[in-house]
C-alpha cells in the first residue's frame, strides 16, 4: 500500500514561473528550482525573515516563527524557508517586499554604515569606466569595402575608445555575424577592461546601449555593502548593506580561515559570501526595476582574505609566516565563474591589495584620501578587527597591519555588542560622577559598541577610576564591585528586567591592548620614516567604528597620536567609496595599481621595534607622555 | 517474462579501462565512452577499417566486411564500428594498428602532399614560439618578501620573456599557490601568447617543463595535413594527412555552405573537420609517445571558409554579395572550445586572412615566399578548386581569387580523379602521335589527376588534336570518336577488363575555362598594377596539384604568364610552411598579420576588366598571342 513520492506543482505569481517537486520540498527550494529569486540572508535558517512569501492555494506546512505578526499569519504569510510543500500551491511573491527588503533585516549599524561612504569627488578621474556600453554604428559591407564582421567591428570601437589591445570571447564571435546583420550594424557594444585588453563582452541591439548599471561592493568582515551605480553617468542609485553571514564561521577572518580548513569549508566560505553579494544585486536590481542582465560589472574592495574567500583562492598561507596571499592583484574575471549573479558575461574586479594584512580597502583608502597627491604627510588609519595604518605623501606610503583584535567591535569584552538597537555609542561621566549615555535607536541599553567603549574607557581614566595601567582604583566607589572575573565597574543599574551592563578589568585590558596595537604601530611606521607627530598635516580616519567615534577620546586614550583634533577627519567607509572611483575610470585602476605597488608594507610580527612600542602603548595614554602633550596638561599632571 | 536490457561490462586492454554498456552497444561507442580512442576516420561508417580491435572474450555480432583478412577474422579481429557487443568483453586495443594508422587508409595523394611541406627556413624569424613551457624558479617567501604568490610568478616569467600584459586563467589562480608550495617555488610555466597578451596556461612540477608539443594544421578543403612539432627545439618530428571528410557534403566548400545552409548542419560540418583534426592529432601523438597534455597549441592556415568551420562561425555570408567573412581575424581561443583534443587549457591558432576568397592560406604563402620583403616583383598562384593569385613585392601587395573550378582536381572530367593510385600524372603524345603515360602507383590507368590533365591539354594542343579555341579538330585521327557527350578522343583503350580512358570536348571546355580563371586573375593583378610579364622576377606555384604540374605546360596552355620557366618555383605546401612559421615566432605572427592587413583584394566578379580578361583567356594561350611569345614561336604560327 506504499505510494510513490507524490510530485506537486508549485506556481509562483505573478510572475507564473512554475516547478514540480516532491512532497515535502521546502518552498525556498521550489522557488529556487523555479528560477524565482527569493531574498534570504540567512540562508534557510529561518531567522532573516526575507524570505516571506504569501501563499494563495494548496497544502503546506510551517514551522512557528516570531518573525511573521499574527495578521501575516492570518493572511497565510509564511517564510519560504520553514515551509513545506504538500500538495499543489499557488504562492504569490509580494512586491514590495522585495523591493523593500532592507527594511526587514537590515540593521541599525548596516543601515548607519551604508551611508557612510563619501561621493566620488568628480573631476579627479576622467569619467572612463572599466565597463562601458557603446553606441556603435558601422557601414554596412559592400563589395568595395568587403572587410570581415569581426574586423569592421573592431575598426568601429577604436573610433570611440582607445583600445590597442582587444579580445572576444567565442560564444561572441560565433554570434556576431547574425547579430550585426539582424541589427543593419547598429549595436550596443559591451566592452570590459581586463587588465591591458578590452573585451567585447557583448553586441545587442542598439537601443539597448542606453542601459548599463554595475554594483560597487565592500567585502567587511563584519558587513558587506554594495553601491548601484548608473554607468552611463556615474550616478550612485542606490545602496544596501548586509552583515557578513560567514559570521557564524568566526568573527574575524584568521578565524574564519582556520575554520574552513578545519572543516574543508573554503567552498562553504565562498558560498556564503557570493551569497551575501548576490543577496545585495538582487535587492538593488529589484528595487530599482533593474535586470540583472544590465549590471555588467561587480567590483569589490575588502581585506586580502575576504577577496580569497570570495573567488576560493587559497588562504591558507595568509594566517601563517610569513603571511603570503595567493594573489594580491586579481585579474578581471568573469562574475559568473564566481557565482556572481549579473550579466552572464559581464566581470567581477577586484582593487589590488597590497599584502596578506593590507587589503584592498586600504589601497582604496589611499585612493580616496588622496594621500599620494599630497606634499604633506598624512596619517590613514581604519580601525576595525586589524587596525590598519598608512603614513605618508606623495613620495612614499608605508603601512602596517596591527592585530588590534576585535574589542572595539565588541569581542572579548563582557557588555560589548555590535552597533545596534540598543548599544551604548556615547558615554559621558559628569562632574558630578554620575553616567549618562546615549543608545541607538534611543532605547534601554543592551551593550556598548566601539564607540561607547572608546568613550567609557577614556571617561573612566579622566575621572580617575582607572590608572594609567588601566588598572581600577578603589576609590570607594560603590559602583565599583568584585564581580565572577574581578574587578568590575557599574555603568548601568539593572532596572525593569533589563540586565545591567558593566565594564571589567579584562574589558578594559582587553580595549587597551586594542589601543596599543594601532599606536604602536603608527609609531613603527613614524619611527622608520622619521615622522614626528608635528609633522603630520592630516589624520584620516576611516571604517564603521571609527566613523562613530570621539576623536578626542581616541587621542585620550593614546589611540591616535596626539595631533590637533582639527586635522582629523572622518572619512567614512573610503574601501567602497574606492571601488567606486576605481570602476569609473580607468586611470583610477592604474593609480591603485601604482599605489598598491608603491606602499612598503612593515610586517609588525617580524619587526625587531614593534613588541617594544606595543609594551610601551600599554598604557593610558602611553609610556612617553612627553608624546601627548595634549593630554598630560588635562590628566597626566596627577 | 520480458528481460529489462542487460549491462555488459566492456574491458579494453592493454589500458585496462573500463566502461558499463547496455547489450547491443557498439563497440566503438564503447570505446569512446571508456575513453579508449581509436582511431576511425569514416565516423562509423565501416569503410575506412581504422578501428580495428582484437577480441579476447565475451561474445559480440559484427556486419561482414572486406577490410578485415581471413587471417584476422581467424585471430577475432573486428572492425569495432561493426561490431555489437552481447555480453561482458575483454578487447585488445592492436598497439602497432594505432602507432601505423596511416599506412592503412592514407592514399597516395594525401601521402605525397604531405611530405610536400617546404621546411621552415631558420633564421628568418627569432625562435619564440606562441606557446612555450619555462622552467620557472621563484626563490620562496619570507617575512621580508612577502609578495603574493601570483604576483611572484609574474615577476620570475617577466625575467625571462618580454610579457608586459599578462592574463591567468581563474581555475589556475585557484590552484596556485598549492602547486608552487608543493614544488618549492620551482614550476614549469606554460605561456601562450593571446593576441598582445600572455596567457598563464598552465603551472606544473618543472621537470615537465622539457616536454611541449604542438601540431601544425593545413586545412584543405580536399586533404587535412597535421605535422607534430617539438616546440623546445623548433624540430618537427612527424607529419600526418588525411582527407577532409566534409567531403560528403561538397567537393567544394561553397557546396558544404549550401549543404549546410539547406540542413541545418553547420555543427555537423564543425564536428567533422573537428574529428579529421582531433583524428591527425591522436595519430601523431599515439605514433610518437606523446601524451595529448603536452600538445599545448595547434595552428590552422586555410581558406577562409574552412576557418569558418572548424569553429563554426557564420559562414554564410561567404556565398552571398558582397561576399563577406565573420572573422579574418580570429582571436586564439581554447583548442577545447572548439572541440580539438589537446592539453584541456591548449590554445588554437588561426593564421589571419585576407577575404572571404583568400584565406590565411595565401597569407601563410606570402609568409612563406617571403615576397612581401623583395625589392622584385613576385607572382604567387595557389591552383586548387580556387585559384587565389597574389602579385607584389616589398611596396604592395594585390590579390584575388578565381573561381577556376575544380577541373584540374578531376571535378567535372569524365575521368577526372583525384591523385591517388592508378591516376595518370603524366602524358606525353610522342612524334609518331602515340601517347605515352605514367601512372601514380605505376598500375593500370585509372583516371587523369591534375597534372596529367593539363598535360593532356597541352599535347592535343601542341599536336594539332585540338585548335586555339580547344575544339577538336577533324583530321581524322580514329581515336576522335562521337560519344555521348559529343566528340572525345581516346587516350587509354580499354584493355584486360580496363575501361576506356578518353577526353571529351565537355572535358576540354571545361579546363580551358578553368585555366582562363585562373590567368584573367593574374592580368587583373598584372594591369592594376601595371605590371608586364618581364616585371614578373618570380613565379611561385603552391598547392597539391600545383606542384605536380609541368610548368612549362602551364605556360603552353595559358594557364600562368609567359615568364623564363627557370623563373618559377614549385613551393608546396606553403599553407602548412607558414603555419609553421608562425607557430614558431611571435615575430612571424606579427609579420603574418601585417600582410593581411596590407594586401589589397581584388573582388573579380565586381571588378569591370575581368568578364573581359576571362573571355580573352579562353583560347589556347589566350586570344593574344603577343602575350605569349614563346608559345606562339613553338606553335602559334600555324
Amino acid at each position: 500500500m506504499d505510494e510513490k513520492p507524490k510530485k506537486c506543482t508549485v506556481c509562483f505569481e505573478p510572475s507564473g514561473l512554475k516547478t514540480e517537486v516532491p512532497v515535502g520540498t521546502i518552498l525556498l527550494e521550489a522557488a529556487r528550482k523555479a528560477g524565482v529569486y527569493l531574498s534570504s540572508i540567512c540562508g534557510g535558517d529561518g531567522y532573516c525573515g526575507k524570505c516571506k512569501v504569501i501563499i494563495d492555494q494548496g497544502q503546506f506546512q510551517s514551522r512557528p516563527t516570531t518573525l511573521l505578526t499574527p495578521d501575516e499569519t492570518r493572511e497565510n504569510t509564511v517564510l519560504a524557508c520553514q515551509t513545506k510543500v504538500l500538495s499543489d500551491m499557488t504562492i504569490t511573491v509580494p512586491k514590495f517586499h522585495t523591493l523593500q527588503t532592507s527594511q526587514i533585516l537590515m540593521d541599525t549599524d548596516a543601515h548607519r554604515f551604508r551611508e557612510l561612504a563619501g561621493d566620488v569627488r568628480e573631476g579627479v578621474f576622467e569619467f572612463d569606466p572599466l565597463v562601458q556600453k557603446l553606441a556603435v554604428e558601422m557601414s554596412e559591407p559592400t563589395v568595395h569595402d568587403h572587410t570581415a564582421d569581426h574586423e569592421r567591428l573592431y575598426v568601429a570601437i577604436r573610433e570611440q575608445i582607445d583600445a590597442p589591445i582587444m579580445q572576444t570571447g567565442f560564444r561572441i564571435l560565433q554570434g556576431l555575424s547574425k547579430t550585426l546583420r539582424s541589427t543593419n550594424y547598429q549595436v550596443a557594444v559591451t566592452v570590459g577592461w581586463r587588465g591591458g585588453t578590452t573585451e567585447v563582452i557583448e553586441v545587442e541591439p542598439s537601443m539597448r546601449s542606453k542601459t548599463n548599471f554595475a554594483v560597487a561592493v565592500d567585502l567587511g568582515t563584519t558587513t558587506v555593502v554594495a553601491h548601484l551605480l548608473d554607468l552611463t553617468n556615474a550616478k550612485t542609485i542606490d545602496t544596501e548593506a548586509t552583515y557578513n553571514s560567514q559570521i557564524n564561521f568566526g568573527e574575524d577572518y584568521i578565524r574564519r580561515i582556520i575554520y574552513a580548513e578545519q572543516n574543508n569549508a573554503f567552498e562553504e566560505m565562498q558560498n556564503r559570501i557570493v551569497h551575501d553579494v548576490n543577496n545585495l544585486i538582487v535587492t538593488l536590481a529589484a528595487r530599482q526595476k533593474i535586470d540583472l542582465h544590465d549590471i555588467t560589472a561587480v567590483i569589490c574592495a575588502g581585506n586580502t582574505a575576504m577577496a580569497h574567500f570570495l573567488l576560493n583562492l587559497d588562504s591558507t598561507r595568509i594566517r601563517r609566516e610569513p603571511y603570503v596571499a595567493s594573489a594580491g592583484f586579481v585579474p578581471p574575471i568573469r562574475a559568473a565563474e564566481a557565482g556572481v549573479q549579473i550579466n552572464k558575461r559581464g566581470l567581477l574586479y577586484c582593487l589590488p591589495s597590497v599584502a596578506a594584512y593590507v587589503g584592498s580597502d586600504i589601497v582604496a583608502g589611499v585612493l580616496t584620501t588622496r594621500i599620494y597627491t599630497k606634499k604633506g604627510i598624512s596619517l590613514f588609519v581604519d580601525i576595525g578587527t586589524n587596525g590598519e595604518v598608512v603614513l605618508g605623501n606623495r613620495d612614499w606610503l608605508v603601512c602596517a597591519s596591527s592585530s588590534a583584535g576585535p574589542a572595539f567591535e565588541g569581542g572579548g569584552v563582557r557588555h560589548g555588542m555590535r552597533a545596534g538597537a540598543g548599544a551604548i555609542e556615547k558615554l559621558d561621566i559628569t562632574p558630578d560622577g554620575s553616567i549618562e549615555f546615549k543608545t541607538i535607536g534611543n532605547t534601554h541599553p543592551a551593550g556598548i559598541c566601539g564607540s561607547g567603549l572608546l568613550d567609557t574607557i577614556a571617561e573612566l581614566f579622566m575621572n580617575g577610576i582607572i590608572d594609567r595601567t588601566g588598572r581600577f582604583k578603589a576609590n570607594g566607589d560603590t559602583r565599583l564591585t568584585e564581580g565572577e572575573d574581578g574587578l568590575q565597574f557599574q555603568l548601568v543599574p539593572e532596572a525593569n528586567g533589563h540586565h545591567e551592563i558593566v565594564i571589567t578589568q579584562a574589558d578594559i585590558d582587553n580595549l587597551v591592548r586594542s589601543k596599543a596595537g594601532v599606536f604602536a604601530a603608527i609609531r613603527v611606521l613614524m619611527n622608520s620614516t622619521q615622522t614626528k607627530t608635528e609633522d603630520i598635516d592630516a589624520t584620516y580616519i576611516a571604517g564603521g567604528f571609527g566613523n562613530f567615534m570621539n576623536v578626542q577620546q581616541a587621542v585620550t586614550v593614546g589611540m591616535l597620536p596626539d595631533v590637533p583634533v582639527e586635522t582629523i577627519q572622518f572619512v567614512g567607509n573610503t574601501s567602497i567609496a574606492g571601488a567606486k572611483t576605481v570602476l569609473l575610470s580607468r586611470k583610477a585602476l592604474e593609480t591603485a595599481e601604482k599605489i598598491a605597488k608603491s606602499m612598503t608594507y612593515f610586517d609588525l610580527m617580524s619587526h625587531p621595534g614593534y613588541m617594544d612600542e606595543f609594551t610601551r602603548a600599554n598604557f593610558l595614554p602611553h609610556t612617553d607622555l612627553s608624546l601627548f602633550p595634549s593630554v598630560k596638561s588635562v590628566k597626566c599632571e596627577t
